[in-house]
């Protein structure tokens, strides 16, 4: 199959290696080793002097880790989002007792980073506020850099949804001024979903140590404190570890700024590929994610059986559309474990089942 | 190395070779095919009418879950604990904001259901009864179906820590009025760590609606809803459900009842083989877990450089003791993946090291 979903994403064969490593002692020796090496290089890519926090979940686990660990039930939290990922961070907040007030944008278009200025002049009591780097439900990728100027000149914290953007589009987080910033392991990291890695800055732990909000397996301090002795509070999802390592090995040997270039490639060869084939991109090109792109759905395409018959005729699994984009659009996934020829395969079924010549 | 602490257990090589499985999409035919095979088989070997739910987290995440989708802050709690790990049950219900009863007997004693029963006659407003089934950390089973008993008959909820026991010691929890069980994937199925396992009765559903205490990832009924439709509201640790589906085929091999039989014989193998040493068990024999034996350092030994010797010269890896039992005692887990060789390998190992004849 070619699996081309916006993750989980192909794992490379020495990563599924990795993941059938017999067990250790998450308490012994091997793993000590292997989290200290780990952190250092997660340090790396995250670009920050702050702390990386790995835990077993999911990437949303993460986002709740996030929000838990610096909210207190009342706090002010702007939600700034233009798709379905960026309203579930609002709604987490909303869970754990955050007066949220959103700032929405049109799907398909970024967030705009003068509407967040205006809407931190207008309230100043806004405590946290609340952004997606790579909003994988309309391929938008929104501009980080400004938006955690503004959010820094205000001196509010910044929690950054960046589950399929680190690692594959650069994420400076201390010079960006992002306080928290989450990830997944199913993104760009080449690896099976399990494990979210949580960056925490300076203004991040501050804001741990006043968060009234109740935490007990996300606890940010307790798993910073066992993790400086090697270990982790809770059994961690060993293989995933296992797996991240020798991801991180191939990472490295391509070099961050490379594989930063090649996402900038994979998202152009993508976006032309569908365009070539008279197909519309939804979000506005100038905001078009480089690890996922998001198609219009033809004029009187079913998209469900659509996606079926690519799958089951020609092995390539697209994702459709979330939430009100379900049936209007179809999502190709390029990053992490991905290269030209998969988006030509990609292209050649699309061609096929679309009856394009 | 023979790994030999009570969690994560070594994996059969089928196991891990389902670990190394390339990824599916987690919205795909594939996995909606195996969740669902998945819940009917567990289903079976928690003997249980109601439904299974598989979180992506450790066992403690399972606790959590257990807790915030059934506890309101301020509703009394009755804590049973023998261990650490009743201790910690404790705890997360304290984080909730749940008002902690506990019902502490000594470590290496059982829970003593009469006691239970007397605390729940004493103080009538309690709701939530926490119970450890199988106290790893002093390797002592609580007589679970005593206590389900009792607390059946005050009508409160039951919540119940199997993270060690499901799988390997009998536990009907519908028979035994069990309202919420939870297991872990490193224990007794052989699996790596990174699911946990929550079955759910008819009256811990009722508790579900009613409980307000803030959840979002952990929310059962978001899971039960996805689950039902072979989906879970987040993406799930795939290579571990692929892992567990292939651990199942062994356990229903052997069958429920071997299974049970054979840890019971385990059981029995470990502490006689320890006695034969010389050496005490740290528990009252009456009540010694079939899953995992502690036993007391000799005078004189220092359990960390005993264990590290254990392990650097002959590739035997066990567990010191938690907590207040830290370098008082040493752990062997037998549970999972283990048969009598295991076990001869263990005592040629302690004989050697401490110099037995």
């Amino acid at each position: 199959m070619n699996l081309r979903i916006p993750g989980p994403t192909p794992c490379p064969p020495q990563v599924l290696e990795a993941m059938a490593r017999q067990m250790v002692n998450h308490r012994g020796p091997e793993f000590k080793a292997l989290l200290k090496d780990l952190l250092a290089r997660l340090k790396a890519i995250a670009q920050t002097e702050g702390d990386i926090l790995i835990f077993t979940c999911s990437g949303t686990g993460g986002m709740e880790a996030a929000l838990v660990n610096t909210l207190s039930p009342g706090d002010r939290v702007l939600s700034v989002t233009n798709g379905s990922f960026g309203d579930r961070f609002a709604r987490i907040a909303e869970a754990f007792g955050g007066q949220v007030q959103k700032l929405s944008f049109e799907w398909g278009n970024p967030v705009d980073p003068k509407a967040v200025k205006k809407a931190l002049e207008d309230d100043p009591s806004i405590k946290l506020v609340l952004v997606t780097h790579n909003e994988t439900s309309t391929a938008v990728t929104n501009d980080l850099e400004a938006i955690g100027a503004v959010v820094r000149e205000h001196e509010k914290l910044l929690l950054v949804d960046a589950i399929s953007s680190m690692g594959a589009i650069d994420l400076p987080m201390d010079k960006w001024f992002c306080d928290v910033v989450v990830t997944g392991s199913q993104k760009s990291w080449m690896v099976p979903p399990g494990l979210a890695m949580v960056a925490v800055g300076p203004r991040g732990w501050k804001a741990v140590q006043e968060a009234r909000s109740a935490r007990f397996y996300w606890d940010f301090q307790a798993m910073k404190r066992f993790q400086e002795n090697g270990e982790t509070p809770f059994t961690p999802a060993i293989s995933i570890y296992f797996a991240l390592a020798v991801a991180l090995d191939a990472i490295e040997k391509e070099g961050l700024p490379n594989v930063i270039a090649r996402h900038a490639r994979m998202g152009a060869y993508t976006r032309k590929a569908v365009k070539d084939l008279g197909l519309t991109l939804f979000p506005k090109e100038s905001c078009a994610s480089n690890t996922v792109t998001a198609v219009n759905a033809p004029d009187g395409l079913e998209v469900k059986p659509f996606l079926r018959t690519l799958r089951d005729q020609h092995g390539v699994v697209l994702a459709g559309g979330q939430g009100k984009l379900d049936g209007s659009i179809f999502r190709i996934g390029h990053l992490g474990f991905v290269n030209e020829a998969d988006i030509d395969g990609v292209a050649k079924a699309l061609r096929a089942v679309l009856g394009r010549s």
